[in-house]
Parts: structure tokens; C-alpha cells; sequence
């Protein structure tokens, strides 16, 4: 590690927090960046455990991920999918045969003791991931939510009713017993930038934000903490976050997820990324306590990723070129 | 099942016992035919369980067998393989994706709390086996080789180093504690014929007849009982028989075959198979106690398979065509 790198914390989901953590790594200026990722929306599935945002950016990060569909590995072949169609298994989480190899060897090393936070570290390692790719805990939590008939786990919900239902209420099943892990606390600790991604605040921040310890860690710390719009013109990047925030009371833009944050978590963040587009929503978010930056938070291509990155560095002052 | 329907019980091993039982398959005549399938060189790899013989005759009934191979799907794809040893794990046992997706399958239900007997009738109806295919036991019983150098598991001989070694010594762990199912024991003692396919004598045959109660329910039952010739000519029709044979003792010859079986379960046989290339062994077979029968052992292809079914059922008195 140079001594001039910054050392950068990103609170990340899956696709978003995936494209922007990528941004940091495109970058030319040395970042020691740590994702700690979320984990309640993992599950077991044919006795395998899936990560689906851990691997969603270790994917990324490794440069296999699969571009169009935004999960899952790039030339895949699904011959074990259709062989498990034929006996009978679950198929609506698709599992594609490289992808099923990862799930096959993060249960075989869990079995075999290792934490997740190990076997992800392994994992990342074998695929030739340089950034430090962090469960925000060993412990198992669960996101489940409530629609109109009953309470739902989580990828029932996203994957299998494709996020369609209304969402009434949220819970983290086994979140009082959850703690941050030694590596995460220390990477808060000492981190310069601590920035939450342009993830869904309910279920892909939110449970991170849940884990005992990690808001009080980050409060803690001295670093600058910066979160970034998953909203943009009144819209989500990528899946149901707008859907959810008119669902469960809250204003379906830039502004509601400023307030959320700013609401349940009092005093804890910084600054709050806009993208340019709702540059008229800037005095919204400051009256709600946030500091609101505009940057450019739609990342279609790669050069919007470090181009991103390189914004909120610099709106941390600690310029990337 | 129409009531003139002959009843044949198959003790099989994987290749020999696949095309064996694929022989009595494809005859016109009506067979209700039960194959007791070798567990005893079942693994665990992965966390996954693997039962290479009972696969072995599941995907040849089920029409999707690798035919250059011997094991494994036809029309394979290995994109999982690929990405296990990207991970670091072993690979020395070659697992495609559609034969993977059967051991994720397995182990999903026996986790679920099904006996392998019940998994293996899932799996096999699932794929369209009309065949009852049972595990002899669901008791854990696994084979160890001694060779130069120590104790190996079955696999590690087999596969992984290509056995290619001497083997010293034979045990089969658990076996103390196994015991036959209730569905083994009602199918051997309502047989009309058991044949013992044309299978390693040692390895494949020899731990099925080595659970406590499988001999004592042949010897109970009227049925006849034929052995096959796994050796023709000297040579095995496939893997080390034949230098098992010498390693341990024997000739390595039908005849050596006939006096083992001769030896080790006194009268248990009736007939003994040779191929027509053997039939000089004719009078070491019938001074050994077994009666000799001359057959057409070698199955190169399909027809070959039932041709020899047939002439089991013709030497049993009971007439395929």
C-alpha cells in the first residue's frame, strides 16, 4: 500500500454499489478501497448458500460479470439449471453453471468452518479481485418483507414475484443478534471516505446500517461520510427503491432518500450526492441537514463509474487527479 | 406390470452393470427388472454427494449417458468445473454441469431427510427411468485400497490416480453397520432370476454382497442365480479387474472370477457366464462348483446388450423371445 492512498469505505448492495465500486478501481489516484457489502439478501437454495450482492460485486470487480443482465457471470451456460428443471428443483433464482460453482465453493468452505468474510476473501482472491470485499457481518440476517398476503423472504419477493408487490413493511430476521465483523469495524475505524453507494436505502443499505455497532463505528470514525442518490429524476437506477419509498411513506425522489437517511440516522451523514438532473432538489436535501452535491450519479458506461468516483472524491476533498 | 413379467434382480456396479441392465431394457419381452446398485464408491466432494454407480446406470437407462466416456451426461458442458478450479478446489474428479446439477439435487434431499434409496427413485423417475434403481443400503459404506504407500479412498485410487496402482488390500468402511433395505431384500426374495452383472468382482460386486443379510436373502430365495464374466479373454471389459485379480491372488481370468465367487460365497451361484472366447475355462468353471454357460460378454454396442440379456433369461429357462 502507498502511503498516499486513500483509504476509502463504500456501504454497497449489489448493482449499484457493484458499477461504483468499480469506479473507484478504474480510478488512476490510489485508493485502498474496502466494499463492505450487504448480506440479508442471501439464501439457500439446493443446500447452497448464494450471496447475490457480494457476488454481484466481486463479479464486477473481477471483470466477469455478466453486462446486460446486471447478475450473474458473462458467458454462461445454464446446462445444470436445465438439468435441475428436469429434477424437479426450484428454478426461478437462476443459478447459471460458473455462477453454481461459486455457490458450490462458498458452502463447501463455510461447511468447512471458515467465515463468510474468509471465503469471500477467498473467492475475490481466486477470481484476481484486489479490493478488500467485506460482509458487514458473519452473522446470518435475512431481509424479509411484507406484501398483501404475508410476510415474504426477500428474493421470493425480488426474484421469483419480480419485485412487482407492494412492499408494506420491512424486517432483518437474526438482526439483534447480528455484530460487525473485526475487519469491518477496523476498515470504518480507519477509513478516510466512508461513502453509501446509489444502492436501495430499505434493503440494500438499510440492513447494513441495522447491524449493531456499524452506525456507531462509522460516527466514530473520522472520515467523511457521503451518501449518493439511488434516486435520479424521480426514478431508481435499477429496481423497486422508488416503488418502496411511495410503499412504505416516503417521497419517491432524491429528496425522500435524504430525508430517510437523514431521519434514521440523525447527524450520521455528510453529504448527499444528487445527480445534476435534480439539481432543484438540492435545497430539499439541505433542509433536511445534509450537505447536497451534484454529481453524476447514472453510471450507463464505465467512464461513468470513475467519472463518478473521481466526483465524490472530490467532493470529499481529496482530489482524484 | 403384466404377470408374466419375469422378475430379474441386477447386482451392478457402474459401466459393466449399466449395460447390463440397459440389455434387459431394451428386450421385447416383459422384465421387471430391480437393479441393486454398488454404493461403496459413493464421495463427498464439495459437500456434494456423488454415486458414480448408480449415476452410471441412471443416465445409461435414462438414454443420456456419455457413450465414448463410460460416466457423466452426453452433451456436457463444464463451465462449472472451470470456475471450481479458478477457485482453488479439486478438480481431479471431472464434473460436468448436468451431472453436477444431479449431486446438488441429491444432497439437496438427503438433507432434506429422504433415504438415497427414496433420492435415487426421485432422481430416476424424474429423468424417465422406468427401472426400479436401488442403492443396496442407505447405510454409509465406503471402499478403501491399500496400496504401496497406505489407505486411499475408492476415488482416489480410481480416478485420481487412474488406477493405475497395485492394490494390496480391500476393506469396505461402515460396512459392520450397513444393512440392506426393506426394498432390496422384497426384491431379491420375490426375483424369478438375480444376475450378477459383469462388474468388478471386488470393488463394484463385492460390497453388495458383503451387507449383512444381502447373501442370506439370495441363498432364501428360489430364485437362479447367474454370474457374469467380467473378464474375457484375460483382459477386463473395463478398469483394473484384471490387475486387481493378480495383485490379490487370482487368476486373472473368468475362471479365476469363478473360483473367487466359488470360494467366497460357497453355493450361493448357479451358472456362471463365460464369453464364448473363454470357453476353454469351461471345465475350471464346473470344477470350481459353478455351472458354465458360454455367453456373448463383450458389449460394444446396443445390440450387444440385449443380446446378452437375452441369453441370461434363455440360460435361466426363461426365454426372451
Amino acid at each position: 500500500m502507498q502511503t498516499d492512498a486513500v483509504r476509502v469505505v463504500l456501504l454497497a448492495g449489489g448493482y449499484g454499489g457493484a458499477k461504483m465500486a468499480h469506479g473507484f478501481w478504474l480510478l488512476g489516484r490510489p485508493v485502498e478501497l474496502t466494499v463492505v457489502g450487504n448480506t440479508a439478501d442471501d439464501l439457500e437454495l439446493h443446500g447452497l448458500h448464494i450471496s447475490p450482492d457480494l457476488d454481484t460485486v466481486m463479479y464486477t470487480l473481477a471483470g466477469v460479470a455478466n453486462p446486460e443482465s446486471g447478475w450473474g457471470v458473462r458467458d454462461e451456460t445454464w446446462s445444470a439449471a436445465a438439468m435441475l428443471e428436469r429434477y424437479g428443483a426450484e428454478t426461478w433464482f437462476g443459478l447459471g453453471d460458473r455462477d453454481l460453482a461459486t455457490h458450490v465453493r462458498r458452502t463447501e468452505l463455510l461447511a468447512a468452518g471458515l467465515r463468510l468474510t474468509e471465503v469471500t476473501g477467498e473467492l475475490s482472491r481466486a477470481l484476481g479481485v484486489s479490493t478488500r470485499l467485506l460482509p458487514v457481518t458473519d452473522d446470518r440476517v435475512r431481509t424479509q418483507v411484507r406484501l398483501a398476503d404475508g410476510w415474504y423472504g426477500f428474493q421470493d419477493y425480488f426474484v421469483r414475484r419480480h419485485h412487482a408487490d407492494d412492499v408494506l413493511e420491512l424486517r432483518f430476521e437474526g438482526i439483534a443478534d447480528a455484530r460487525p465483523t473485526a475487519e469491518v469495524l477496523e476498515a470504518i475505524g480507519s477509513a478516510q471516505l466512508i461513502v453509501i453507494a446509489p444502492s436501495n436505502p430499505f434493503v440494500s443499505i438499510g440492513p447494513l446500517l441495522a447491524v449493531a455497532g456499524v452506525t456507531e463505528a462509522m460516527r466514530a470514525s473520522a472520515a467523511q461520510l457521503v451518501a449518493i442518490s439511488p434516486i435520479v429524476a424521480g426514478a431508481a437506477l435499477r429496481g423497486p427503491a422508488e416503488q418502496m419509498l411511495r410503499n412504505l411513506g416516503h417521497e419517491p425522489s432524491a429528496a425522500g432518500v435524504a430525508r430517510l437517511y437523514a431521519e434514521r440516522y440523525p447527524g450520521l451523514l455528510d453529504v448527499f450526492v444528487l445527480d445534476r438532473a435534480d439539481e432543484g432538489l438540492a435545497p430539499a436535501v439541505a433542509a433536511a441537514g445534509l450537505s447536497p452535491r451534484l454529481g453524476s450519479s447514472v453510471m450507463k458506461v464505465e467512464g461513468d463509474r470513475a467519472r463518478l468516483a473521481a466526483e465524490v472524491l472530490e467532493l470529499a476533498g481529496l482530489p482524484a487527479w
